[in-house]
């Protein structure tokens, strides 16, 4: 009787998952005329304002296996870091720009001849041109006027357009800037045929309905395509993006993790969270989701961080089910409580697995989730590890995910190597930082660790 | 010259900022006249839905520990898990309504009077009631109609209402719910003298403006407040959570770090990040922020998980800067590049620590950001301890801060106890972690560690 209505309210649920994702209560709002919800594009700065986090320092072969990876994942644009900024930075830039990856290469120059020159040498497909426009930004960044400003931009637009590749021109601290200002110069480099403006929340405060209204105001002066940049100080960042593809604007910055200047900006693996509530077809038929996982493992081991545990998506909790809490709907379909399907991004639903251990299966779980490849057999051994060291101490998850991680790296070392590292000739110890990759980090520390 | 025109620009930021302050573009919308951003309120949900959250196993100490945190921090409302849910869940709900505390205290019932007689003798000073409102939860959570669902509402309310203490009624999944249905429902319930109604986001999939859009409709059919919940699993529940208040929404349910189901809910401090930003006046009156940084501790060590790198205000990166990048902004006013100023927080800016080492005055800046307290020779000698390991192995964050956490716990262990913790006399190794609490994990840990 029980199983025959829940077998029931099953079939029920199939028919009506049909109309509710036909009447998608989270997709586009149909009064949003010049939305780009199901339109839009991602422009990935891990390599450029990645490059600003605090803890990034990326090696050539780091960057070159990040850009392949997001190149995979099929984001639409990879912007790098200025080519002025260093040598080195000039010679990755180059680099990349000869991977011959389907996604474009920006670079990001200040709005300068010099910088212009020395980027359209590099091979890009696209530069990125920045100015501060707000009033702040004016007395302490640079001192030029808007006259000078607007001057300059059209000189090193009209130049880069010349070379014939794209250019975008943004302001900086947008939501600071003179509504006039911002306006005019958006209109005289539209004028001058630019592909993209700019609007960019370079401190982090700005709010959604406040983006939205900026976005549609300019989407009434400029006829190109606008791109958007989210500082997440105040944890809107994307919330921001959306709305801000509600009111018109085409493309959004994202950075692997969020990582950036401060506490970073939109990222993408919570972008697509949020897009594929909203139009989970259009996503899927642009953006490789189940390969989301490893990309933040590449970028939060090339940076030593963790993924957070309660990150968008791949964060240890985010499909992770306590026992005995909803039991209920555990019967019921899934998608009850989770809009979100783990399996969209190549994911399962997980039990939680610390403190007081429900048992090898949940361990197993873990593994299964940190994309770790063991035997039951293996999961059983590393338990026991756990259960050892959780007679003595407390463990964190941290605890936890080290001993799994410890234990798979040493019971498949001698099988699987990371491209470029030969377990005969490499150190096992490294010294040189400068020649880590994402892959080669987690063997390699993983190898120090068992010293 | 160059010193000059620094100066002078000091000088004329000063008097600017006032200005820049006086017209926050970052504060209230003047159109939103039933804006509630500069009068909001908070239901701290850490004790309820951080219940839920995977990892969480809080005693009774701990939670009183997180209790009287919370209320010293000022928030308005401290909300509990049912009494119903366990005996130990109603015993813990009655020591925490006996201890005084300023915050109310609510405890969260299913819609069913043999929930509320239990709630109304805890001692409470307010309970919330809940009930799936939905097409998904009609079906498959209690399989009861529309009528049925206002007939027990309205009961219950007026049995709780006749004990003389507040009352809410709120729907679950509200954005998924049949508009008419729940207008209708909150009507009853607003005419019956309910103190609160709630909008839920049970599945975490709301964005902005749908929410302002449906708050702004609810209050124009109730003249009771409105109390808004939003799960995390777009990144969008902070986000929702200001356009709730821009719309006419008064109190925001939060909890620490947000935990909570699946990757839980708005962030309490993620919330006074945009709230500050907003309105700072108003925040800076009624809750102590630089308290957050050891509230955060003690819930994060409790449920025994890192704070997130990238979390608002508290995460390693948040105030934290490159060397040598921004060196212009350095002598420009820090609030060129930071609307949230690190001293409303009893924070400081930090300088980056990992990799590669800029000695040890680097590392005293992420003991200062740990909240722990060495002296000069103290730093000096962990980072001999931290380059010593770095030599073997490449460090992340979470090694380094586990060899400083270590260093600290042994050179301060015989000084400092925490309270509850007698070195004589508790185990050093504790195998009884229903014992534990915030503090206590910290200390016990790391004892643990040492061996
Ligand atoms: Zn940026
Ligand atoms: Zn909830």
């Amino acid at each position: 009787m029980e199983m025959d209505s829940v077998i029931d309210g099953f079939l029920k649920f199939d028919s009506e998952y049909t109309e509710i994702t036909y009447n998608n209560p989270y997709g586009p709002n149909p009064a949003d005329y010049l939305s780009n919800v199901s339109h839009f594009q991602v422009i990935e700065s891990t390599l450029r304002e990645g490059e600003q986090f605090a803890n990034a320092f990326f090696s050539t072969d780091t960057k070159i296996a990040i850009a392949k990876a997001l190149d995979d994942f099929g984001v639409d644009y990879i912007e790098l870091t200025s080519p002025v900024a260093s040598e080195q930075s000039r010679r990755d830039c180059e680099a990349i720009c000869k991977l011959g990856l389907k996604a474009k290469i920006l670079t990001h120059i200040r709005c300068h001849m010099d910088d212009a020159r020395v980027a359209v040498e590099t091979g890009v497909d696209g530069v990125d041109v920045v100015i501060g426009t707000s009033q702040f930004l004016r007395e302490y960044s640079h001192g030029k006027d808007m006259t000078h400003i607007t001057q300059s931009a059209l000189e090193v637009i009209e130049y880069v357009k010349s070379h014939g590749i794209e250019i975008r021109f943004s302001s900086e601290d947008s939501f600071r800037s003179e509504l006039t200002d911002l306006l005019s110069i958006y209109r005289a480099v539209d004028k001058v045929g630019v592909n993209r403006v700019g609007i960019a929340d370079t401190v982090g405060c700005a709010n959604p309905r406040q983006v939205y209204e900026l976005v549609r105001t300019l989407k009434g002066v400029v006829s190109c395509d606008i791109e958007c940049h989210f500082h997440n100080d105040t944890g809107c960042a994307i919330a921001n993006a959306y709305t801000a593809l509600e009111g018109g604007a085409k493309l959004i910055d994202v950075s692997v993790l969020g990582i950036g200047e401060r506490n970073g900006i939109t990222p993408l693996g919570g972008l697509m969270a949020r897009m594929i509530a909203a139009d989970r077809d259009y996503v899927l038929s642009k953006y490789k989701l189940h390969k989301l996982r490893d990309i933040e493992t590449l970028v939060a081991e090339s940076v030593r961080v963790n993924i957070p545990f309660n990150n968008p998506v791949t964060g240890f909790c985010a499909f992770t089910h306590k026992a005995g809490v909803h039991a209920k709907s555990i019967l019921a379909p899934p998608s009850e409580y989770e809009i979100l399907s783990p399996s969209d991004f190549g994911l399962t639903r997980y039990i939680h697995f610390a403190n007081r251990l429900t048992g090898w299966n949940a361990i197993k779980s873990r593994v299964d989730q940190l994309n770790l490849d063991l035997s039951d057999e293996q999961c059983q051994e590393v338990t026991m590890k756990i259960k050892k060291l959780g007679d003595v101490r407390p463990l964190n998850i941290d605890d936890v995910d080290s001993i799994i991680k410890d234990f798979h790296a040493n019971v498949t070392t001698p099988v699987v190597r990371p491209v470029g590292i030969n377990s005969d000739t490499a150190p096992r110890v490294p010294h040189n930082l400068e020649r880590l990759d994402g892959n080669g980090v987690v063997a390699r520390k993983l190898l120090g660790r068992r010293r």
